[in-house]
Formats: C-alpha cells, sequence, structure tokens
C-alpha cells in the first residue's frame, strides 16, 4: 500500500476518509499525520485549538490502527468544542477558572462519537463558556483579520483551514450555523435534545444543542447516523424540480447585508432555474417578538445554569457575563413561563406552515465575517431556528470570485433532520460554493492580513 | 461548650443544626461524628450508602470547621444521589458499567452546595442510572422488609432513618417525591430547570428534576435559598382560615389504595376543620392520557439519553433497560413531538386551573411502601406533576397509631416554589405526622423482619 501524499489526506472529507479507514485500505496515522502536519503550518495564525498534543493523538491513532472493530467513524479525526467533556484531554471553557481543568469523563456525545471509532483529535477553542465573556483567540482562515463566528470559532475554524475533517459544536443562539456560514463550511444543528448534551457545559437547557461541521452533507450525514438520528415521518425525496421550498427571512430580515440579500436572491434564481418551487413564508404576528422570547429564555435559564459559577467566583467573573446573568436580572420569572409557552405555540404554528414544504431556505447570517475578535457577529439570523428547535443545515453558497464565504440555512420541522439532510444532498450543488471557496489553501505569507488589535 | 450528646445531634433537623454551626456554637466534627455513630448502628440493615469513608468526612469536617467564612450550609451533612457528580467522590449509577468511576467534577448543583459550606457526605444508593434496571439495596427504614422507594432510595432512607439531615434525589416520574411518602419525610422537587441539572446522569431532558430531602419545611426552604429559587409573582401568604386549596385526586386516582384515600379525606377534613377552603379540581379532557404523554416524553428522550451506553455496553445491559430504552422502540419521533406539544398545551391549562388556588393538594403515593424491593412502588401520582414542571412538596401526614409513613404532596404552577413553601410551612402542622412517625427510632432486632428475597 502506498501511502498518499500528506497534504491529500488533510484535504479529503470524512465521507472520503470513512470507506478507505474502514476497509483498511488507509491508515489512521497517516490521516493523523497530515492533519498534523496541517496544524503545524497553518495553526500558529488560525489558532483553532485550546488542547492539542501531537503524541497523544499519535497514540490513538497507533491503537486504532490496531483495533479489531472498525466502525463508521473509525479513524477519523474530529476536533472537539472545548465545553464538551472528554475523558483523556482537559475541558477548559476559555475560562480562567477552568485551567487545566481534566475531569476524567467522556461526555454522552463524545463516548457515542468513540464508540464509532472516531479519533478524538483534540479540543478547539471557544467563547467562554459557549456564552459571553472571553472571546476565543481563532481567527477565520479566509482572512486572520476577521472573526471566525462564534462561540464554536475553533471548530469552525478547524475544520474550513483542513485541520480535521470533522468537528463539535454547540449552539445555543447561533454558535454553530453562524461559524459555519463565516468559515464556508457545512454544519448541521438537529433537532434540539435528538442527540444528548449529558457532559456539555450547560447555558440554557432548552435551547442548547449540539452540532457539528464537516466538509459536505454526506459528513453530516455519517455524524448523524452514528447518533441515531430518526425522522417523525419518513418523507420520499422528490426530484429536484417538484421540490417546493419555502423562503423565510426571519423578523431579523432587515439586518441582512447586502451579501446576505444577495445570497437569497442568488440561490432562488438558481433553485428557480432548476424548476423547485419557491413560496414566501409568511410568519404569524406571534413571531414578532421572536428574538426577545429567545432572549429571555436564553438569559433567564442562564441564570440558573451559572449560578454556582456565580457562587464560586464570585466578582472575579468577566463583568460581561455578571452584567447579563446576575446584576441585570432583567427578566423575571414570569416572563421566562411566558416565554416558555410563546415558544411552544411557535413551534406548533411553525411546523403547520412548514408542512407543505421541503425544506425552509433562511439566511445562515447577517452576512460575511466581520472584522476583528471583539465580535463573533450577530445570532439574529439562527436563534428563531434555535428556539424553534427545528434542525438546521448550513451550506456554503456561491459567492462572487474573491469574496468571502456565506452561507444559507435549511431547516426543517422538528425530527426533519434526515429529509433536511436528502434535501440538502440535492440542493447543494445547485446553491453550493465550489470547493475553492469551501477550502482553502494555505496562502503565501505575504498574503496574510495581520490581526486587527481588538478589546 | 459542652458537646451535645451524638444522639441528640443526629436528630436534629438542618434548620434547626444551621444557625448553631454558623454562629460556631456547634463543631462540624461533632455533627459529622453523631451521623457516622447513627450510620455505623443502622446502616447494615438500612443500606443507604454506595460510597461513604467516614475518615474523608472527618478531614471535610475538620476543614469546614477550621473555615473562615460560613455559608447558610455550612458543615450540614447532605447524602448526594449516586447519580450526581461529585468530585472527590466516586458516581457509580448503580451500574455495573461504572464501578468505581470517579471523575473530578462536581455537578453544578453539588458546586452550589459546597459553596454554601455543605459537608458533602457521600453517595447515597439509587436504581441503576435513575431509570431502571438494578434497584437500590437500600431498605426502607421503618420496615426493612418494604422498599423505601425509587429511584432516590438512598437518600431518601438516609434522611428518614437520621444518618443525615439533607439529602439530594432526582425526579423523572416519580423519583423523589414517593421515595418522601414511603419513607415519612418531606421533600422538594422544585419547578424543572429552575436548579442546573448540569453533572446529574440524563434520562430525560425535558423531564429529569433535582429534588431534596429534609425532615421539615424549613429544611426544604434551607436548600431552596442557597439554589436562590425565585417565584413568578410575589403572592402574599393569607392566614390559615383565608387558604384556598385545590384538590387534584389526578387520573391515577382508581389506583390508590384505602391509605392514599384516608390520607387525602383525613387531610381534607383537618383542613376543613381550621377553616381552608377546599375545591376539587376537574382536569379538562385533555389531562386523560397525561400518564402515556408523560411515558412517550421519558422514553423518547431516554433512547438518546442512553445511547452511548447502548453503544459501549450493548448486550451487557440490563434486559429490561434493553427493552425499554432499546428493543421496543415502541414511540416513534412523532409520538414523542405530539406529546411535548400536549405537554405545552397541559402546562397553560394547568396553570389557569390553579390560579385560583393557593396550592394544589394531591397524593405522592398509591399507598404505603410495598413490600420487597424488586419494586420501587408506581410512580403514577407523581408523573403528571413532573411532566407539568410543576414544583410539588411532600408533607408526611398523620397517620394511625403503628401504621407505616403516607404523604400527600402540595404543588403548584411553575416558579410558584417559594409561595408553596410558605403555604406547606402553614400546613404542615394541621395535616402533618407527629416526629415519631418522620423520625424513627432505631428497633430491636427481633422487630426487624427479615428481607423479602426479591428478584
Amino acid at each position: 500500500m502506498k501511502p498518499a501524499g500528506a497534504e491529500d489526506l488533510a484535504c479529503l472529507s470524512a465521507s472520503d476518509l470513512a470507506p478507505r479507514l474502514r476497509e483498511r485500505t488507509l491508515r489512521v496515522v497517516d490521516v493523523a499525520e497530515a492533519c498534523l502536519a496541517r496544524i503545524a503550518a497553518r495553526d500558529e495564525e488560525v489558532r483553532a485549538w485550546s488542547y492539542l498534543r501531537p503524541e497523544q493523538v499519535r497514540a490513538e491513532a497507533r491503537r486504532l490502527d490496531a483495533a479489531e472493530v472498525r466502525g463508521p467513524l473509525h479513524g477519523i479525526p474530529v476536533g472537539i468544542k472545548d465545553v464538551i467533556l472528554t475523558k483523556d484531554m482537559p475541558t477548559q471553557y476559555n475560562s480562567p477558572f477552568y485551567d487545566n481543568f481534566a475531569p476524567a469523563i467522556d461526555a454522552a456525545c463524545v463516548a457515542t462519537l468513540r464508540a464509532a471509532g472516531a479519533l478524538i483529535f483534540g479540543k478547539c477553542d471557544t467563547v467562554e463558556f459557549a456564552a459571553m465573556g472571553r472571546r476565543a483567540r481563532t481567527r477565520n482562515p479566509h482572512d486572520l483579520a476577521r472573526t471566525p463566528g462564534g462561540s464554536s470559532s475553533g471548530s469552525a475554524a478547524a475544520v474550513a483551514d483542513l485541520q480535521v475533517p470533522l468537528a463539535l459544536g454547540t449552539q445555543t443562539g447561533g454558535s454553530a450555523i453562524r461559524p459555519a456560514s463565516f468559515c464556508g463550511i457545512y454544519a448541521m444543528k438537529p433537532t434540539w435534545n435528538a442527540v444528548s448534551r449529558e457532559g456539555l457545559k450547560m447555558y440554557s437547557a432548552s435551547l442548547d444543542t449540539l452540532a457539528w461541521y464537516g466538509r459536505c452533507v454526506g459528513d453530516l450525514a455519517l455524524v448523524a447516523d452514528v447518533f441515531a438520528l430518526e425522522d417523525a415521518e419518513a418523507r420520499a425525496l422528490p426530484p429536484l424540480q417538484q421540490l417546493r421550498i419555502g423562503l423565510c427571512p426571519t423578523p431579523a430580515w432587515p439586518q441582512a447585508d447586502a451579501a446576505t440579500v444577495d445570497a437569497m436572491a442568488s440561490a432562488s434564481t438558481a433553485l428557480t432555474g432548476f424548476g423547485v418551487t419557491l413560496e414566501e413564508i409568511v410568519l404569524p404576528p406571534l413571531f414578532d417578538d421572536i428574538l426577545a422570547v429567545h432572549d429571555t429564555i436564553m438569559i433567564g435559564e442562564g441564570v440558573g445554569a451559572f449560578l454556582s459559577e456565580f457562587r464560586l467566583f464570585g466578582e472575579a467573573i468577566a463583568p460581561e457575563f455578571r452584567r447579563r446573568l446576575h446584576d441585570d436580572n432583567r427578566y423575571s420569572r414570569a416572563d421566562l413561563v411566558r416565554a416558555y409557552d410563546i415558544a411552544a405555540q411557535c413551534r406548533v404554528l411553525f411546523e403547520q406552515i412548514a408542512a407543505p414544504f421541503d425544506a425552509i431556505l433562511t439566511p445562515s447570517s447577517a452576512g460575511e465575517a466581520t472584522l476583528g475578535l471583539a465580535s463573533t457577529g450577530s445570532a439574529n439570523f439562527n436563534r428563531m431556528w434555535t428556539l424553534l428547535h427545528a434542525p438546521c443545515i448550513n451550506i456554503p453558497v456561491a459567492r462572487p470570485a474573491g469574496a468571502l464565504p456565506l452561507g444559507l440555512t435549511l431547516a426543517g420541522p422538528r425530527y426533519a433532520d434526515r429529509h433536511l439532510l436528502a434535501v440538502a444532498e440535492r440542493l447543494a450543488p445547485v446553491i453550493g460554493a465550489d470547493r475553492s471557496i469551501a477550502f482553502p489553501e494555505a496562502r503565501p505569507a505575504d498574503r496574510r492580513r495581520d490581526e486587527r488589535q481588538t478589546g
């Protein structure tokens, strides 16, 4: 067996790698070395990782090469957002209070990935507690002066920068889908609680959702298989020209910038060209305040989720954190209960509206990745979907030459995850970016911009 | 300072102990020794603990005696259900797969208790994963031939047997309130998610609720303070004769045995005698299938919660567990979504119905603790309240001489926890058991019955 070139292996998607690793035509150690080489070449600038020990990765790769049983993710490198517990690596939450915190326990999702043979590669940098406070040090691999989005900053950047084919993120507002849009990769946020959140840092129990990144729809489906996602109803996938797609600009639409407006328009044109039926969705008035409802639940639940941190670390907690989750206390428990009940109603209403469609097309972000690392961008185009518990898939869309990446979201009713993957597989070639956008090449040093110093 | 007798200290409630420990008129080590002595005398028979190291307890007690800062629970022994992570003790879930499993991490609730000065005493036995499978070895301290209820078996028995004044449990169906009824102690299951579940073994994210046991309403309130429970609205507590209590026998009422029927009747008579207004609540037809709705969510979510265990341990998993959460697969994801939406509607309806009342009075169990340890009793009187996310307080009620303990539940709308505590404080002297039932004395050996051998 001739080992493939290291650079080639790092460029392969998980779906490309999976059968070859399973059938032993490729060694796990070679894939691992390719990823490590890419990281060595690039990560001083991208800074995707909060913990990565090449020797540990190599030892685990050798163990997997020697293993008899080969699961569906055998030997595939997966980056883990650093708010998800891993038994053999620290989990530091990008919080000064958890330096080198390393409890010997796997989150349920990590245990499930391991049982499928995944090579748990390292921990990816995150906004503090996947909430607020300290930002990830990670930079956008497409433009180092820009944010990769957040809070799953390192996970998205690592996959976009060809450092690992898969990574786990989490989303409470727009923490998984927005970074995928900014970094030009595929992402799936499944139906709320379809994958166990045990062992994830909790922020908002009603919103927190595990998510994952890959380099094509097939990668997302591979992980969905491992997590045993199951649809509420088995729906046949019609041919392209019989697909019905609902367009939902969401109440955040006035915040969309020219890039996002153009992306929605271009995708619509492309889809119409292929005979797809498009129809604009009009949300009922109950949705007018949907972002406030989301905020009420996120902050209202966050107060309880971080109580132990406030009690343990008190005044040392970051001011932004203190203000939003402790001092302000601007939502009462009555507000929270009202928000729960409106959210529950909105879920039912949305699904009635979405029923005739194969998927809903909606922006993934207000625009391209913003400059600097102080802000990770706005989650306003993602928060409604998180609140609705709706599965979402980010597709990086075709852009004008030289433009930064941008994504659109396909969303669907709860537990339509599989159907959504099938629709995404069909639509990605129509609206999707070509690989030169989705897969950045290492650029010569003189083309790299310096990171803007941000507060 | 003359140390009080060991037996006395073990009999004291948390509310009795708290001010004395805080003001240093009592030493933590003396309280700890009293509890350890009680455990040494009794626990060979009661078997409440899955992990307890007297030397570890003594070292921690000495540390607390030396501490400058004194929190509201300073030095008060708390038993922790063994599905809740503790950084300095194993968490074994009563599962053969987790023997000596000891990750160095505290659940959020344990961290909060520690920050309040609590003496984390040991781990209390539980039904496997607080779900099903292996039963706790714990026996009911009032009658060793009977179950203490489950799944929080050890936590309830330890508090009832005067081994520790406080303990944490969890409830997904009736795992906290039913054991309190069977063991004759006070319990609080607060509003769903009012206390963080981070670090608890997850079974059903929409139902799992942290709960706690104490020896009086004041004990429950002390813990509620530490967890910063907050009501949706501040309601004045009217005098006893102006209280309005709704009676809700629940759709499980045909399963109530004579003891429970009598307890509801006796409590009603007593309350009426004090001038309390009672009114029977009629639940709308949507509630007819409420137990099926609960089961659909519990099992439907459990499938995902235990996916990693099924993947890791496969055929070795207990048959009952396998059947209900893997093989049967009797609920579809469509059933789950429907159940979510019905549950959300029921929450709104219940709260409209409950609005005119200060609390709802309802059974805590179908009857007294059942014989043997194979069954932990039926959760059918608790499951509706868990599904409604309603706060519940168990009050051990007055019983005929020689009878086993039995409890009734006060329930209320979401985030009425504080008001419910105030109502419970007022009603406990009217309907509550005297201390001779709530606080069993060690009985001579010849009065102990042998445990029935159960499968």
